[in-house]
């Protein structure tokens, strides 16, 4: 990592929790309540890799700034919101994250069901509240059914319910990796495409390469996560370290080793430089987060 | 109620149901269960209000047909998913919804809340494929802007949130109305604009009339179901009656008594007629479906 990437990585980062916290409905608006809890769960913490993804892709094709901060602030909101849902008794069941208490455990049950839904709705919303005089509605409407698909069943929700499914059985790789695809990779995927997209109708070859990139960012992103839950404490992770073990459910680490899931990674982080080719330098931070993805330690 | 419009609605209800199910994944397809679980939960009943109103607002402007089929897939998808949350423990616990087990029930407690997650995108991408030949991309953009907003936190979430909230206080009439104009009115609301704007953009006095509209079956919606709650039986009902009593929810019954609830929505009809006046005749549909809300027994 340069001191530049990181520069730029703090400014993004900066950038993205002021511009969610203006897109969120105000804490003392009626229902209070959930309008609280829905900041709780947005605002303050956060790698913010899905903002980081669309800004660098949005860099790809000059897309108009006002589209990247909504499409980011999108993007982030249903990653948000699956996390609320995912940590909840019936789901994972988990009381920690991002080191703070998770949502039905701040408040309730209740309120953690309904900030999750209300939080994927006002996804949507900021994203179709588009300026139309600075992105052609036409790609706007591409940009949504993007974030619908990479959502639903045919994606991120999708891959949670293979997740529980998996729960207890012995995966193949190959099964891994499509749960990991949708579960994961799908919105991740979705991020890249909304920052590009944002900028131009990308052609058949542009669509391809990144989808090139995104699989191998994703499928990294999973293996490193598998590596750190294996090796790093809760402390560091901010959220209860071990727990994929602890609930049987399997990990890349469970099924190569963890040499081998550290050699995988880097080679889907070379894969992912090498998607990027046809880009050159305008793919520079699109590269550095795949090299941050690969590298980090939390 | 003529034959004329039983016929009218009949023939939207079959073709609702068609639609719905040719806008869902088959459930063959991976993940197998999550799909299934959709399709039981928006298919196969419903009295489908909320696809009525959007044909029946469709009328006034001429809207295009495969628009309004997928506005009325949109609208219904955002009520199922609803229907599925509220259903869940942590919510209104209820085990029977439209004579079937409900989906916590028939399945699980976590495949519920993937099933109502992936509804929710669903429905945001069915509009958003619409086809961009046959209705504007601005005016789709609209439309997606209109479904957001009747969703989340400013619309049926936050309405469930004040629901919440509200257990076991005495509400004033201004309180319990405005809660239902979010809880259930804000869908109802956004599927006469939906309709109504596939056909054209709407100027300022169109929709306040529909607003005028809209405000009025909403509430007489409430009224009605708060009544039918209180005299119906469950058989009848096709879910749990006298719940609300049972769980101390304040209702029209409880405020007004029996009586001046009916008088309350008769009154609600003739004003959702008088709203309609500026459109004439091919206002005719909403006419009657002011009607058979007020007048249903179920």
């Amino acid at each position: 990592m340069t001191a530049a990437f990181d520069d730029w990585m703090k400014t993004v980062q900066a950038a993205s929790e002021t511009d969610m916290a203006a897109l969120l409905p105000a804490a003392d608006l009626v229902p209070a309540k959930l309008h609280e809890a829905m900041r709780y769960a947005l605002l303050g913490g956060g790698k913010r890799v899905r903002p980081l993804l669309v800004y660098a892709a949005g860099a790809l094709f000059g897309a108009d700034a006002d589209t990247l901060r909504r499409a980011a602030a999108a993007v982030e909101m249903i990653h948000a919101y699956s996390l609320v849902h995912d940590d909840m008794p019936c789901m994972d069941d988990d009381a920690l994250r991002r080191g703070k208490p998770t949502v039905h455990i701040a408040y309730d049950e209740a309120t953690a069901l309904l900030v999750g839904d209300a939080l994927q709705s006002q996804a949507f919303l900021v994203l179709a509240e588009a300026d139309l005089n600075m992105v052609p509605a036409a790609r706007l409407a591409a940009m949504l059914r993007l974030l619908a698909h990479a959502s639903g069943s045919a994606g991120m929700c999708g891959g949670q319910a293979i997740d529980l499914d998996s729960v207890g059985l012995s995966l193949t790789l190959a099964q891994l990796e499509q749960m990991h695809q949708l579960k994961t990779g799908a919105l991740l995927r979705a991020s890249v495409l909304l920052g590009a997209t944002a900028g131009k109708d990308l052609d058949a070859a542009e669509t391809a390469a990144l989808h090139a990139y995104a699989r191998a960012i994703g499928l990294a992103f999973q293996v490193v996560d598998d590596v750190l839950d294996a090796t790093a404490d809760s402390a560091t992770l901010g959220k209860t370290a071990g727990k994929d073990a602890a609930d049987n459910k399997p990990t890349y680490v469970s099924i190569l080793g963890l040499e081998a899931s550290r050699a995988l990674a880097e080679q889907l982080r070379l894969e992912a430089h090498a998607a990027l080719a046809p880009f050159g330098e305008k793919a520079l931070r699109l590269r550095e987060l795949a090299d941050l993805i690969v590298q980090r330690k939390a």
